[in-house]
């Protein structure tokens, strides 16, 4: 993405660096929307506004949504805590996946709204700390919290995959993440998106998606391919090769637009400009 | 929707008329079950037999589902009672939407069935007083219900968009409605089907959805396009332009059947007839 | 299922009849696993070591996954444990089922990683209790079961469907079984597959699975169709007329790999080889 | 009570009249705290700042205390919140009550800590329902109720003792009220305070108290005697027989401080002076 | 107890030997009451009707009462219901207990009104299954539940005390039963009263209570001294040394009522009479 | 204390000091316990054997415990564990109460017994808390913790009272300590004991209550008065007035054993040998 571009969808671009900018931005959400909704303002408070923190907020967060009566939330809180605190690679994405939310979903009204509301981006967190688990050798533990994650959201990401810092799974319901998977920085996946393996074979057999990919809602990708670097695929498609970068797959069995030999270039980062549809005057030979 | 037809698929038309008709309904299905399961009495009492009204046990039942440890049922219980109490539309819309379930799925073997068990219908009734609040500009709070309802049903409706009445949302899971979407009424719309937008810019971006469509399994409808009066979608289409009236649209990308030019023109209501399949022998000579 | 092919799979073949061997693996990796992380040993305890079989186990689990504020987990552990305990088929069925995870899918790491992870495994057996409530008559207990299994896990399945034995919902997210379908033995489904119906009359309405079917993410089944013995289903199918065995089905509308008279004949049992892609050389022509 | 004694111990006397002003000044308190101490706030808006009356506080608060997982917090809410908004009666008891808490036990800083905080309080509010049930003949609903104040608060107090206002039960832990005890107005009782019966004979055999009586820690009073108005029990005393009015009885067994043929007199409302000790000199010839 | 008193104060002796006519009148009570109110009834099926034994129903009542987040309902059910099942002993103890409570204590109504809401009977039948763990040697466990009973019901008795049959503990907050005390049968023991030991040496150091004994509200009997058969012990009395059987006993220090030397002997079974205060006027010497 | 007097009580001196050598004594008794009893491994791997550090396996035990549906046990958890690590006096306190419960207590057969089990030891480390939180000026909060404590242990401690290192609260239930007691080291003080105030008048009004004092059940003292160090508080007694060091106060209203001029002397540290009774022989004259 030309940094230029970026520049122009949000105010304070340097600050974006900064956990502590977007941690105060969203201190400053809540309590407006606090003040305003006062039938809202418990929830604001035990959620956001009572913590020091974005990952104090987070943790209590995912505790409480992701415990059970089996997995309390104090333990999942103090496992959370333990790792956002120490881990500022997981911060930094966690911050990175908030302002994709923010700056590409235009239901996204506030930072605040993604933290408590977007199902998409706590399970992605959640996942960030069942993987860092996974590379400590804690698998029961990390499959267990995949297992809630898939229960409380409908997210299922194994959490041996690995994922990239400014991701936006949109909606998010059904999204199927398989163990060998790998997915670029500033990616946008929408719902009911399966990153699929081919067989009972072990080994390496999930996508690779590329940065910058936009995969449209229902799309199955499966199979170690290659989804390059901002490259698009279409709602619905069924993809089960390499698509080369910056082009567009669609269709079932999916189709390069403009043609295999000579499939047409789009924009660089389809995963930002989130455009699903434009494609569509070339690909109206076999529509409606 | 002609009532004549209507008329011949319920045997007490004028009566449907009264949320007190289904109300009584709802209870005496309710009381009966209730002596012959006794394991399952004291759900229905709690449920159902406790409360002196349809409003009542609504509020009560939707509290009790999309509480969490952070939203209390107390709080959701008062917010639903209050929304159903004082809002006859939206009471209306709920009797419609039960007898939608009721009179269209042959798996739906009772008033008191839909409105206990069907997550569509649930999500739906949730949707509408976020939708009231809304548009009452209380839309931290509408938001946080769109959350709740996505997590427990996972069924995901912007509280923005408009849904008309005698909606049935069939098995529901994966359901995504976008913030400027419309839907009228008589529309029936299977799981997995998602209305969505078109990239990151705001605005007008979602689908219109005609009266007494049918929108089967997994479609996918994209963009500010229109599905016209009385369309059908089948399972697993991906829609990316209008379709015109009591026409069907199939595949992947669609293709309307019986051709562009002349499209065969099917009944008046799919979304009440739920005839997903008679299209087939037409669409014959691209299938198996 | 040829017994020679099966055997090749698993290292112990005798032992997989008996239930016993099955639960003492479990116990043995439950407390491995205990051993190894002390902040699972609680849920390990509480749901496996804490249990002297593996219907207990399973009962308890079920009885507090599914529970609500209106349905209590003491009710419901009752119920499962009664119907496991005095119904030696579905205990034989959910060994099968606990073996069908354990040896097809590639991230299935342990018995109890299945056993206690997985939301396909799970709501299988709780259909299998709900089912046979049914057949007993005691419906809307039944009902009131496929409602909880739906909110919780994303699985919509009826209780009058027929599942068979040794069966994998992978992933399972939004896999929807219509009420008159039937499963047959050692099928694969993966998630957000539909067996879906064909419009609002009753009576036979849903798909029929032969044995050993393998069934690709997303494929849309409907209709009371026959998919013959060994039948691949490819992802994102949407399939509505009869397949013959050990064929392959795949696009949308779906087409018979090799056409439709001369049909490619694949390996027997695709629901155990999980054979998902290896047709692609053959689809190559119209992809990509 | 002499108005005029007690204008000394209140500021603004009129004021307390009003429901209104005590509401506001919870409100206040709450705002304050709230705004002080972060860690509280969520407590405080959902307990006190999300309601609009001291009823709706109220009744939620008592419905969240006194739930269980067999009587849910949505149900006794309702019924807290019916009772309270059609009987002005109890809402003026409870005022009342929240006075004499404030104004008598100078370890209460606020009308709302004693709202959220007194036991004694709490307990006395839900019974006063308690008791408005028992009068309409809704006996079982109103024994359950007494369960759950004597399991949550252990306070026991038969739902047919009648209770006036202005009731200080500070401490209440153990305190025992039986089914025909009557207390009056102004009365001040601690902790582990037994007005009991005195057999098991039916009928009219518990104590009779008169107004502005106050009652010692541990004092036990038996059978249908009568403790006449601003009377004084001390702390321990074991009391079988009529104590005169603005008299003192301590001791096990009780003997009246002066004599039992000229007992001194002492002030007229020690239920309000709280002065549970000043008879010490006149006592002291038979103490240590 | 002479079997001709018991005959008098209660209509049907035959039956009450039979716990099938006692769970016979709890059910045709609960059944009555929740026709009555309907707010209680899903109350009155989940805890008696929908269950088909006495220990069925009183299993799930206690473990949905003493669970907490680590202690579960389904484990604690569990366990209970073991107990229940396997030991006919305790069996015919908890029904000599419903009688106790229906017979001697005015305020009871109802069997069921014992069963759901009498915390001394509830406390008192989870004893019973603590003690039999400690006789079973799982102490740890039965420590857990007198820590459970205690939270709860604050009722403190060690599970090594042996207590008898046709037990009635009114009120029961505060009662506290150490180690080594034994209990007879059809004792009647109030609120606060202490059976407690002597110091911090171990051994037999707590009260033995004769059969027929009645314990007043507060008193404390202390160290290993023996409470005679049909003793009365007056409220709020410290009694140090033995009482001979049918003597009462008062004050603090004790004395026996007509002195030392020649008490006054009463009524054989005090514990059943529940005559609290006819001795007042053999007291009434030194009394106010 | 005499430090040779302790080390005669205790097997291993030195190591009491050590925080860490209780914390290995309770970790290695709840393995021990967990292995014995697998259904109750569950609940002490979540409270203890998960955790790292005693201040950790508190916080979880007091935060779960403590909690409610408004106050979340993770806030509480938080609260708890930054409390105890960060202020050593505490932890030093919390480890001689465990000490004190452990050599006082016969019934105490573990560290971990009292760690987990006993309501006066953990109402005790809450309340350190809430005193330190009163001393920070955080005195909604503190207030809060205090009617927690009052509700789910029946013990009423005010946050502003001081209390010392070495207390054992047993059994607990009812204890009453005001806001200006004040209670020293190596104190024991049984249930239903009330350390009062006196009339409506804040200031200084509670007890002061010196080292090694041993209070027995049922007692009640008020004012602000002092019980030297040693002295022996009889069960049951009223007291009004000082009370001198190694002396003991018996009866309502209490008296001196030995007589008020004359008072006998007894051993140094009544708190710690727990001899409740041994004085009967001197208080023979005026006893039964």
């Amino acid at each position: 993405m030309p940094a230029g571009e970026y520049r122009q969808s949000s105010p304070e671009p340097d600050s974006f660096e900064e956990e502590g900018w977007v941690w105060g931005q969203i201190k400053a959400e809540a309590r407006c929307d606090a003040e305003g909704e006062p039938a809202l303002a418990s929830y604001l408070y035990s959620t956001i506004l009572s913590h020091s923190s974005l990952e104090g907020s987070l943790s209590f967060h995912l505790g409480n949504k992701l415990c059970s009566s089996t997995l309390l939330s104090t333990l999942l809180y103090d496992l959370f805590l333990n790792s956002f605190s120490t881990d500022t690679n997981i911060r930094s994405a966690t911050v990175a996946d908030l302002r994709a939310a923010r700056y590409r979903d235009p239901a996204c009204v506030s930072f605040s709204h993604c933290l408590l509301n977007y199902k998409g981006f706590l399970a992605c967190q959640a996942h960030r700390v069942a993987h860092k688990l996974w590379t400590q050798s804690r698998r029961p533990l990390a499959l267990a919290l995949q297992s809630r994650i898939s229960d409380v959201f409908a997210v299922d990401i194994h959490p041996a995959a690995k994922i990239g810092k400014g991701i936006l799974f949109d909606h998010a319901t059904g999204v199927v993440v398989g163990e060998t998977a790998v997915i670029g920085n500033n990616v946008s996946i929408l719902h009911h998106v399966t990153l699929g393996g081919t067989g009972k074979v072990g080994g390496d057999r999930h996508p690779k998606i590329g940065d910058g990919v936009l995969i449209g809602a229902g799309a199955t990708i499966l199979g170690n391919i290659k989804i390059g670097e901002g490259a698009k695929i279409g709602a619905g498609s069924v993809v089960l090769i390499d698509v080369p970068p910056r082009t567009t797959a669609v269709g079932n069995p999916a189709r390069l637009v403009g043609g295999k030999e000579q499939p047409t270039k789009h924009e660089d980062v389809p995963g930002e400009s989130m455009d699903h549809t434009s494609f569509i005057s070339e690909w109206s030979d076999y529509i409606i």
